[in-house]
């Protein structure tokens, strides 16, 4: 008999400390040795001339997620988003369950539970987005939450159906420093959103271009600070996440100087997308591929982005997966969306490019090193949500979720060659150096050269620890 | 027939850039001529060995400002408070007039007039409070007060009574974008106020030292930023009042930099008051004494907004005066704010001693020059509120409003020597050195040596013209 | 008998703080009055239309100052320097008295006076070019000197026969910390532009245009942080003089927000000319016409420059008048320069132009007010400088030195409107709003509409009391 | 026969990113594997209960370094000082090999390498110490040295038999650009220094705590902007050694926002010292024990030192140990020192107490995870000099280099204990929690709980790679 199950051969294992040539030893789904004369396996994949890395921990990734009849639905749900993710290297999605206010958080837990149940190729959980912070949700419901493993919670500062006001969002962080959960916060002032809105589209400005008008640096910095603020006289730390430019980059690290623990997270569209692509051709509507919140910015802001990596701002880099149809399959998803911007829906698909855009961005083109790449695709996601040390390296005792990964081959990112239902990709056409040649979830392949080798419901539920960076109940 | 009604003789003139020795010549009211060899004149008044500066003009008072039947009333109405403002130097004030939740701010103001009419000892204008932006009022009201001479409003970021919301915020700055008026904010969080209330009520945190701890300046630095943010969107100046400590001057100093027009204004309390204060005898309630909002804070504090005042982040250095009775006539009138700190009425008096206090410690301590003390304490008001230049400087054309000024007397304030109605001063026993020796309103000398010579009706009403820092109408 | 032997009528005084209607009245070189209704005079000149202004005052220009025999000399003495100031409105201007190495500074200052007697149409005192601080000097002749009115020093931190060492720079530093005196800075490192310019050599680069890329921002920052640490250590102010940019802008604002009292200057060629103006025809000789140290930076630094003048981080702006010729009488004044950039002569003539150049570019354009302006130009210079109450204002008992200015009038520079003895200026084609109509010197008319009324000899010697910026002797 | 040499039974793995328990097994003084069910060894060490991290990589340590006959001599060569460093868990140390002033650095570091040859107890490499730039030395010497395996240079702004000039900085720094090397630099200007002893000794003012009146943080501050100047210049990236605290941190900050490479190296006596420890007992000359360069600060430096190593500001934590005797063997080491502090020698024995006092104060006290304590102490020291990855991780094909930690275990620092040469710790007293109880170098045990193992001659000379921090050669 063999002594493992599998070893991955000659490659060079990457972390987000180091990098060295080792051979990677896998018994029953976890890593066990990382060494070289490990002894016999019972398969032995040839990892010669490859990075041999942590699968990629996806921390913001919406899937089916609920919405109102008459508007658009999500392109995604657990099936094709979970795949999308296996193919692009990453293993872990944690996805939100959304509270619909006047809605038990606990029975919505359960909902999205029955949606993923099954239904993924990766393993995944689940935030908290909290929109009804009622007495019971604050008191009762969350805290049980939390001791099940759902250890953070989010919170909007805009949109209409899931928008807190101040007070709730202090009440949310108040209940997040009792309860030992991060907050993840989407920091974008409402008011100042609307104002611009109804501004805007009286002027008949209405094209999707105008989504980036709508909504510019200054309300996504405000709304940042805004959230620091409370957070700092609640006394919680909190995760700015989707940072888009330099006005919100630096007031978290301002804040950060001052010694308040403010987190940060960042996505592809904020180095590979700009304004500009939601002008479409001719301000049409074809614009609307690219429209997100915060909007993509700048050239500008993409180095604004690139400083606020390099100097740490930033711990995770997160797809914000939240696909929706373009057309759609009846080509009248997007109806609405084309009377005014602001029925285009937010989001856009990328959970499958995430780690090839940053790997060819960052690494490839000399930004950031492998490791920091690691760190922000994986080990710092697994650390900052309660997954580490069960996700996010390659050393002994970890699960076995690992990409192989080539990082001097060049693809160029085409719909077709997709894995999510969405029906466009807004990074159609990119050339990345560097891309994922196999995944590996809990040592099993399931994702190589192209071909999905896994199964639906490989993917299992992850209850969470809670997170060493959020505040430690009764402290 | 002599060539003046009055000469000031032999004084030093004082501007906000210039100091030099001269007489200055009076006719109807104005003055005609500052030289020497001016001819004759009916008075002569020797002002040697004084500063003859221009009368104070102190942008921010409340004065019989309307409070709900049951809360504590203003101690000063517009013939005590006026009275106390001419004793100290200062010959304009402005004034609000507070809309009351769904009522008329024409009819406000016109009940603001009749409790101001012939009752004033100096000349007063109105800003106007805007507690219920409707579109009548933003579109109507507003607008033609401007035209009509009240050419700045002030809105509150906190108070149950008068708080707006972002949107409101938003609608009134682009109301006075629209019509060229100053918007003056009060900039601190109403919901973080009220969370961190209702924490320290609970924990039984009741005495007036408190009210500190609910209002931190985190609190007041991000309605500053948030106020800020506003501005920046809808491309208005504001001014930031009676900012704190560093925090909010930072932001100023931020916005400032980055080429966004935001002024800012600072109070005697912030140079002479610490939140020790508010202690009052082991916690007890006579810490109510020195209840205003923002609070006052510490020594530290003191330093930053000397940095602030040298560094040109304020421009105006108002009293905020806003007296109510300690005990009042029937002992009774604070009676509730003994139950709580919540209760106790946020204010304190201050224009009868905000010249003195900025003279000694500014210009006798050696930290700000005596032409900077007028910009601070006149010009500045004069330029910034649309009176200049008939206020806020001594050159020929101005209304003679002077006030002789004895740079070396040392004195001690005490509420004895008081003119206001209140019951008391928060600066008992404070010595200063450099004092009002006789105060002069349009080359009628009202005051002299701690007695009143003026008349109640001497003050005239101002019109305003716009500000000359706001945007231009139409811009 | 009349009043006065002038007054100046109808015009719009213009302080550094206040703007308003009146007749200036004059006796004796002196302003008596100012105001209405002054009474008759000897001569009465209509300003109506125009304003009335404080005579320049120009603190930074170089005049017959001493040249090493084979090098190019410098095109202005006092006699056609001067008369290019009064013809652009500045009738007093601080010259330098530079000490050559080995040298006496006493015997030095007397050349420069020799030079200067009987040869000004302006008047005219001297800073102190300290280049050998030799123990006698800093012992004994600064001191007397000082005493004598000289309270202004001046050291370099570049330049051959100038530049001084740290340790150097303390020593004078502490020496006008001893007697009072202020201290200038020209802040550029000099070992960095000589390891940038042997470097530049090497690689063929000698054009003029690389006299730019010889001394970049980061050299100019460097030498400003040093001269502010150094300031800092001994605890005395310093004016960083012709600063060019953002980086040593910074820097000074950093300083000032820390406390420590260092002062800026800026100059015309800084919101004016760029590098590229350096570049010539073809890379040629003729750009050598533009070369000044610190070199004229880019448009971003225009604009970095306003900020710093918007935010109060330059109190001064000068002219750096440094006039050479471009060809000469001879035609080889530069032939040298031709050779290498390192041969061109560091400076350009401007005392001319200096206040129509800040009055078009700031008051016309709308990014300062008139009063601004005054200070920039003239009330700041002469109290940092120690003339003031003599020079810097308008108001009773200072010099008659005015200037009447119509800020209307479209003019364009032209070398042949000069009134300076260079063969060119920087500034040719340049179109400006705001011209100087006339000047008066101590009351007497010495420039009207394009010709020189005054007479050499005009301008007296002006000797300084101590600048209220430095530090207190004795302190 | 067995399997492997040795393994580490039991432990927790510490790597710079990761924390997880595995075994580690050893093969000809390498980490062969890490993980579980290793396999049989001839040798078992129980790790359980302890941390199994990297063993020290302490860059920054002055052995043996020659002294000037008559001048206080270095207390350790390397027998003594690198027994001292494997005794408190450290299994590399970088020297440094000092060109003396007119000599040949090819012969000086012939010269450091008989002092160190069978000498050491654990593996070393040098630092070439570059005290007179000749172009022999910058375009001979070096850049061959630098292939023989000499990576990076130091240089020195202050010390009069060291100091380099500005031009020389910029020589060398191109020299390093063009050879791949990095530099360090010691931040402190040497003319200020002087400035100020000189002015100290003159008041009398010659006990030891002078030493740090005589070199305040400005004087750093100004260095090491001029430094980091320099480096911009060149284009070249620069190691700031032994920052003191937040002036010169911020310089850091600053320069990395800018985008510059800066990178930055602090000491424990920044964090465990102040400027009081030189008083002594009544100022005397005890207070000798603490004089470094630069000298401890306060406790708010504390906290600027610990807020750089939070926000990335410091890449490594070094001993800088440069150990001196107090008394000395014939009590007279210091006889001079007591005649004034600048006789003193600057140094302070270090190397056996930096990672206990490390550990104790960022790890067991909360400040930094055990991970950041990894990078700190040995795996950015092996990264930024070219010695990974041979050094500075526990994985498959490193050295076995190898400290076992309790980090629970408290102890208190002696004199007593100590393995150095020097009579004294200046850390005499201190409490920590945490401490080495194992050391291996290249597998073989040489220190444990207390007692040496190891024999002199065991460490051998590390020729080391470029940098990859440092810029490539011929970019």
């Amino acid at each position: 008999m063999a002594d493992f199950e599998l070893i991955l051969r000659g490659g060079t294992v990457v972390t987000a400390a180091d990098t060295f040539r080792a051979d990677v030893a896998i018994r029953h789904g976890r890593i066990v040795s990382v060494g070289s004369g490990l002894g016999s396996a019972d398969r032995i994949i040839d990892a010669s001339g490859l990075l041999v890395m942590p699968g990629g921990v996806d921390s913001h990734v919406h899937l089916a997620q609920h919405a109102p009849p008459g508007t658009p639905q999500m392109a995604d749900g657990f099936e094709t988003g979970s795949r999308s993710a296996i193919a692009g290297g990453t293993t872990t999605v944690i996805s939100f369950a959304v509270q619909p206010r006047g809605a038990s958080l606990r029975e919505s837990v359960r909902d999205y539970h029955t949606k993923a149940e099954g239904q993924s190729y990766c393993d995944y959980g689940f935030h908290l987005i909290v929109t009804d912070p009622t007495p019971t949700v604050l008191g009762q419901e969350l805290p049980a939450l939390v001791m099940d493993g759902y250890t953070s919670f989010k919170v909007f500062m805009t949109y209409d159906d899931m928008v807190l006001n101040d007070r709730q969002l202090l009440e949310v962080f108040d209940c997040a420093r009792g309860c030992g959960a991060l907050v993840m916060v989407h920091c974008e002032g409402y008011d100042s959103i609307r104002f611009m809105t109804e501004r805007l589209e009286r002027a008949g400005k209405t094209a999707p271009y105008y989504h980036g008008a709508s909504r510019p640096q200054s309300v996504e910095r405000e709304a940042t600070h805004r959230a620091i603020s409370h957070a700092e006289l609640v006394d919680v730390p909190i995760m700015v996440v989707h940072v888009s430019g330099r006005e919100a980059m630096e007031q978290i690290r301002w804040a950060r100087q001052k010694g308040l623990r403010i987190y940060g997270e960042t996505c592809p569209q904020y180095i590979a997308l700009t304004a500009d692509d939601m002008k479409g051709f001719n301000m049409d509507e074809s614009g609307g591929k690219y429209v997100c919140s915060p909007p993509p910015r700048d050239h500008a802001s993409w180095e604004a982005i690139w400083e606020g990596i390099r100097t740490g701002v930033f711990q995770t880099f997160s797809s914000d997966h939240c696909p929706f149809f373009y057309e759609g399959p009846d080509g009248k998803q997007n109806a609405k969306g084309k009377t005014s911007f602001r029925w285009v829906p937010n989001g856009i698909p990328g959970v499958e490019n995430r780690m090839a855009i940053l790997f060819s961005k960052g690494v490839s083109e000399g930004r950031i090193s492998v490791n920091e790449f690691v760190a922000l695709t994986s080990t710092n996601h697994a650390r900052m949500y309660g997954l580490y040390p069960r996700k996010g390296s390659i050393a002994a005792g970890f699960d076995a979720d690992i990409v192989l990964w080539d990082p001097n081959r060049k693809e160029v990112i085409r719909q077709e060659r997709m894995h999510h239902a969405a029906d466009y990709t807004p990074y159609e056409g990119m050339e990345v150096t560097g891309w994922p040649v196999m995944t590996l979830l809990r040592g099993k392949p399931v994702f190589e050269e192209g071909r999905i080798l896994g199964e639906v419901g490989d993917g299992r539920f992850l209850a969470r620890e809670l997170s060493p960076y959020a505040t430690s109940p009764g402290s």
